[in-house]
């Protein structure tokens, strides 16, 4: 507990002179090029088989060597997007292509399709039950891309990126438990990321096909999926748009609103749609302030819209990136808007964030606390947590913050 | 808060003279047919569609109207096993009969096998995925036909146990996600179910097939799953009955050991196995021990087998069952050993349980408490729980503190 104190002390230091728009900016830039990256290139390298080990405990020890392909992807487009946007620096190129090449030799079955899960040799664990290990393998394979350009990653990537548009209104297909017809609803994860995914690969898809596929996404987050008599965006709804009132109807995950905030303030600045960009910063603010813990701060994992008890056990834990996606949508709405309340919230969740998720001692951050703050899980990667939140909420803060001090 | 505080002063009067054989006796038996049958009788019962509600919260307000068929079953047999065995009450009855007519109207596919959940009006929500609907329909149907011979019933109850024979070693069927062969693993809950399932059927399946069933499963129970390097049960094994260094295989629900320990116990008194007994005994001691967390009390809901962080975000919480399935084992581990160590951590598990999830003011008891022992969810039913561990361990400590007092 020693290195706990420590450790918010120091933070606490820093944050005790409220740091200018450049503070932040060189804060949140040291932060993901001297402690978040060199932890990944460090500890999660398979020198043995290829791909990435992400399940690490605190110091970066491996303790599982399943591979999930959803964070297999999700590093390969970290350190190629790094490569892309930060500096062509060697190490970040090879370690996405280290990855990668894991990916194209094992990662699918005949059909094309992604598993979820391998062994530590690339053997199929899980079958491709779900779509978005798909998602982020496209997203992988149009950052490399742009890094290394080949023929071979180009059709990774749209091939995958046409499966999933293909299966995109059935995608549990075999693996769906509902029975068809009784309460037949649709989720919010999918046009979420479709949001952000269709802009990660404009470069092979070109913008004609983005521009046809944007308006019917940000229609669904924006019209379907958000309850206009809540201010707040639901994970479920039926397939005609209705709300249902039962377990995964009500469902709320404020993160995931807030994380797709930011996705469609970024194409309110493609499109050039301020009203857009300001709705989208409302209903962020809104979600914010509906998911804050009033009593032991942070942001809940799970809601019910209704206020009932929510079905999973973990709802009231405070999840890594849940907090820093909200600092990416605060910064952007605070740019984008100038809104006042941007910035206080940024203030709010930055210190809380900083306080209670990072770990000055080993690197990388913490992913799951307690209601109270305290760490729950002593590990930086497992089977969801990998490469992937951290940096990227880094980086975008980072740019966000360093373009406010120009 | 002062609900909660005056309900855990009268609990800690009540307990502060250590209560004798007797007294255990009668605090249980009252718990059970004044504060917990009462609540389930006036708050589950759906008089227009038939079945039961069971998601109900703190004071029995329904706030969810879909139907669990585990629960459904479970509460068929909870008041079924009450009439045979408390008194021949006839609401108790009245109200298994109510639920078995939903069920039999509604619960099954063409080809026999149990939903896993309808709407509230009996249509079908989500497919058979899940064979333990089945196992809890069978134990209804077979208490429901002691307290109400009908071939029926009867039928019901022994197509639906060979069927769960028949799917046992493949029962995810099509739902399962794994890929065949590379880690082909079997899990603990199913032969740790036939244990009770095969004594509550008895008088249906004859005590011949009964007693050709029990070796295996106490076999697999007692020697494949039991993991004698550690002391402990895991929760899945390889086909072949090694140790998988994986989440799945380093996997501990000390709850779930602990439960079958006292099945385990059942069924070495039939067999008159007084080794048997003992090694259960030994085994729930030590999980016990292993599970109870030395800083706040309590019982840990999961666990992996060599300290590394678990998959399951909930791993530190207080769940009901697990602590009320520890007063059983352990009442009855006294009964049968004489064993000082069981007397004593009865009265530990006593304590905490009736200080945290008991509810004075509305009867029935809370499920899910945090880590430190505090109310997460304010419901009294839900999706997994309804009217089952809480009664059904009542009775059985009542039962069995009142055999000891004689």
């Amino acid at each position: 507990m020693t290195d706990d104190v420590q450790n918010r002390s120091m933070v606490q230091d820093t944050l005790a002179a409220a740091p200018p728009e450049a503070s932040y900016a060189a804060l949140y830039r040291d932060e993901l090029l001297e402690r978040v990256l060199p932890f990944w290139l460090k500890h999660s390298k398979d020198e043995q088989h290829g791909g990435y080990y992400t399940c690490l405990l605190r110091d970066g020890r491996v303790f599982d060597t399943d591979k999930f392909m959803w964070l297999q992807g999700r590093e390969v487009w970290c350190f190629s997007y790094m490569y892309n946007n930060v500096a062509p620096r060697e190490e970040w190129l090879q370690m996405a292509l280290h990855g990668a090449a894991f990916m194209e030799k094992y990662g699918r079955d005949a059909a094309g399709n992604w598993y979820f899960s391998l062994t530590a040799d690339g053997r199929p664990l899980t079958q491709p039950y779900n779509i978005f290990s798909d998602c982020f393998a496209a997203m992988a394979f149009a950052a490399l891309d742009k890094a290394a350009p080949d023929d071979r990653y180009k059709e990774i990537a749209v091939s995958t990126f046409k499966n999933i548009l293909q299966r995109k209104d059935n995608w549990k297909g075999v693996y769906s438990k509902a029975y068809a017809g009784t309460r037949p609803l649709k989720g919010f994860s999918l046009p979420m990321i479709l949001c952000n995914l269709s802009l990660e690969l404009e470069h092979l898809l070109g913008a004609q096909q983005v521009n046809e596929l944007i308006p019917a996404v940000i229609h669904e987050v924006m019209e379907v999926f958000y309850q206009p008599a809540h201010g707040l965006i639901v994970e479920n709804v039926y397939a005609d748009g209705r709300f249902s009132d039962s377990f995964d109807g009500r469902l709320l995950n404020p993160g995931h609103a807030i994380e797709a905030m930011w996705f469609i303030m970024d194409l309110g600045q493609r499109l050039q749609d301020k009203a857009l960009v300001r709705k989208a910063c409302d209903i962020m603010l809104h979600t914010l302030e509906y998911g804050w813990d009033k009593e032991q701060g942070g942001i809940f994992y799970f809601m019910d819209l209704l206020g009932h008890p929510p079905q999973q056990l973990e709802w009231d834990q405070k999840l890594w990136w849940v907090h820093v996606e909200a600092l990416v949508a605060l910064s952007k709405g605070y740019a984008l808007t100038g809104d006042e309340r941007c910035r206080q919230w940024f203030e709010t969740v930055h210190r809380y964030t900083w306080q209670h998720f990072r770990d000055e001692q080993h690197g990388e951050w913490f992913g799951y606390l307690n209601r109270k703050g305290e760490v729950l899980l002593q590990l930086k990667g497992g089977k969801w947590k990998g490469c992937f939140h951290v940096p990227r909420a880094l980086y975008q803060v980072w740019k966000t913050w360093e373009q406010l001090s120009q």
